[in-house]
């Protein structure tokens, strides 16, 4: 009797083990075979569900947005204020690190790739409304005042992810919480 | 006689084709001879002042920081705003789109090493003193007030110029603007 796939679990682990790889190597570095060593699987079992590179970077950043999104939800969920959300999406180790270095790469290509930036632009969106949502619960009716507001807290968790990515020495938890705390108490003066 | 060779001249030429092959190809599709030919120089000759793409990757991202840096200061040095001088740096033609791809790779690749995350701090330190100076010039004495606003500021003004480099259609200049003056006029709040 053949062996019963599950496709679904399988993809994922070829996207965690892509995400782990571009965070370590580097883009440049990661092939269809080292994915494959890391997921465990043959190389053919990557290029089944993987056309190219492209197609193996949106896989891992669905990957880690998924794994970003449920940290910043889970925090919320368990009524932390929205800093602490934040700060649960932000890098702080290893994992959450990965998370923000694939971004980073998906990004880059997304800026050379059609197909790829229409993610680029659902994300970005998707971010946004969940922070106009998050500050609108807590703020009065000004509506434009939200949107804005929201712009600049999206953008400044961006920047926070990618500078602590990059360089963990330089950002620590505690100099991200005097960012996001800062910006918070200064968009909830009336 | 020998043809003398202004060295400066050169490697700017050759920072500036390299910084024009990351933007236009990607950091994967860039070569020490294609570099040479944007370049109209001999591959030698770009072997020659850069060991390998690491190199390439740091003068490029000298060169158009110096880019960015000139427009800001050269919008301040006019009597403009900070938001138009923020604006002037940011995102709103190929030039400074490339700029700031380049910025996204470097940053990228600083994340792996060593010698181009002494650059990368370095760098945004002097990103948050700029900010520092400029908000600490409309605003009072509150010292540490003003260095969490400018760590808000730098934050912002990254991520716009990461994401409109990116997306430049998501992110024409008036959003750019509006998010930008929101953000000061939020931090102009007493």
């Amino acid at each position: 009797m053949p062996k019963i796939v599950d496709h679904e679990e399988r993809r994922t682990t070829i996207a965690a083990a892509a995400a782990m790889a571009i965070a370590a190597d580097g883009i440049e570095a990661v092939t269809m075979k080292g994915i494959a060593e890391r997921a465990g699987v043959t190389t053919g079992a990557v290029t089944h569900y993987f056309a190219d590179k492209d197609e193996v970077v949106l896989e891992a950043v669905l990957f880690v947005g998924a794994s970003m999104t449920e940290r910043f939800e889970a925090a919320l969920a368990s009524e932390q204020p929205l800093s602490e959300a934040l700060l649960a999406a932000l890098p702080h180790d290893a994992e959450s690190r990965r998370d923000w270095t694939v971004c980073r790469v998906f990004n880059d290509r997304a800026s050379r790739s059609p197909s790829l930036l229409e993610h680029f632009r659902a994300s970005a969106e998707g971010s946004l409304r969940m922070a106009t949502e998050a500050l609108g619960a807590r703020s009065g009716p000004n509506v434009k005042q939200v949107n804005l507001d929201a712009e600049v807290v999206v953008a400044t968790f961006d920047a926070i992810g990618d500078a602590a990515s990059a360089d963990p020495v330089s950002w620590p938890t505690e100099r991200q919480r005097r960012v996001v705390e800062h910006l918070l108490a200064r968009l909830a003066e009336p």
